[in-house]
């Protein structure tokens, strides 16, 4: 089977032209077949402020309301989707801008929840591998925004490491799959204040090791990196070959496995 | 050769969610190839206003500074082009929104003018056919954004109606193509004051002769009907069929030449 790389890059990055343009040139420079998807960075946050709709997190969920649906729509699937297809096409890299409604390559629905309504927010259901391999086969690398929609055509905002996560699954029946989150950090570090204390590989031992601090390890993960890790093994068990966690101004040694954090099963 | 149906839809439409909605059951029950076209409607405008953004407009056509770049790409790309396509969805029409830039689809440049500086505005170079082609044959239906790009990444706001008729034009070369301008008005009428003056046939010969006062015709074609009306005679000359032109509402009635003003240089 051919390799696949996913990746996704995160808000920050996207956030910082230069970061982002020299993240891009990596990006077109793999020589694999490769998906990317791109999280929504502050301007989603910064047009709502100006336009005076009030934003609602819970859990670093978005609550979406229909005002708020339509901004992420408008910044995420329109203005940082199609400035990071231009700038691959300026690159050499036949990019196409897709969102979970395009060509259905996701089906999702808006999520139940017992006591929280989140709005517009959308879970998956099923991501149309053979779509995206079709896509991939006649030379185009997909670029993902994270805007889905139902059954019915209700757009739905969805987190983006989940849609990198499910992909990466998902295209595990024809390809070797990598799954690399980068973001603004060096990887997983062992002390979050430390950025050279980045874990070169976690295995499940040892981070269930490092998830135990009566055996002393005395590990401090941040927080916000427990569920990316949960969702590392779960693709790991679903398929995945590895998954990669780091800088994404680093996206060639992240690849070459010279930097970030490797999760894998053995 | 094949059939292909070009459908330009028009701004007014899209800022009505009834029509549009109607326009879209309509567009989706169709059995041949088809591509959509879309123009902006007046959401861009209106989010200009809010932002604070100063509009001008030459022609027409709408000065393009660098804020008002980032508010069409935001309307066009995101949110009315992924509207779109969630509703073409939830109709069963395997719909995938593209712009100019998405696999390349359209090359332009920015527009030089001796006097005037229209800011971010594209003029089209060339239309992958051949890669449009393809996308259709996987069984896709395109709805293109009024947005491409220059060879540096640098995105364009570029006029639909053009867009629509280099895309018909380029399209020849694989399918018997009709270029349909579908909009609020019935067609091209006599006399601009009655909706119900429909021209059914519009020749060269008959257009010569509508334009020449002198003979006493007494047509009172709306001015702003002139370039639709010139397009499409070059566009038949570049080997479309036929270009129809008429009321959005009345889609189906257009593909059977029951309504419109049907475009031909016989």
């Amino acid at each position: 089977m051919d390799n696949l790389y996913v990746i996704k890059i995160g808000g920050n990055i996207i956030d910082d032209d230069e970061k982002l343009k020299l993240f891009l040139r990596s990006f077109a420079s793999i020589k694999s077949n490769k998906i990317l998807v791109h999280g929504g960075g502050k301007l989603a946050t910064k047009l709502a402020d100006t336009l005076g709709v009030q934003q609602k997190l819970i859990d670093g969920r978005r609550i979406t309301g229909a005002e708020t649906l339509k901004i992420v729509t408008m910044v995420y699937a329109g203005y940082i989707n199609k400035n990071i297809v231009s700038q691959l096409q300026s690159k050499n890299c036949n990019a196409i801008g897709l969102c979970g409604d395009d060509a259905k390559i996701i089906q999702a629905h808006k999520r139940i929840h017992p006591s929280i309504d989140y709005g517009f927010v959308g879970d998956i259901d099923k991501v149309n591998a053979e779509q995206l391999k079709q896509l991939i086969n006649s030379g185009l690398t997909p670029i993902i925004a994270p805007i889905t929609s139902d059954s019915e055509g209700q757009l739905l905002n969805t987190n983006a490491d989940t849609i990198a996560q499910e992909i990466a699954k998902a295209m595990c029946e024809y390809y070797n799959v990598q799954l690399i989150y980068s973001f603004e950090k060096s990887g997983v570090l062992l002390d979050v204040n430390d950025e050279n204390s980045v874990i070169k590989k976690l295995t499940p031992q040892y981070y269930h090791e490092l998830n135990t601090p009566l055996q002393g390890m005395g590990a401090k993960i941040f927080a916000g990196m427990i569920p990316k890790i949960d969702n590392a093994f779960a693709a790991l068990n679903s398929g995945v070959k590895k998954v990669i966690i780091g800088n994404a101004e680093k996206l060639n040694d992240l690849i070459n496995n010279s930097a970030g954090t490797t999760i894998t099963n053995e």
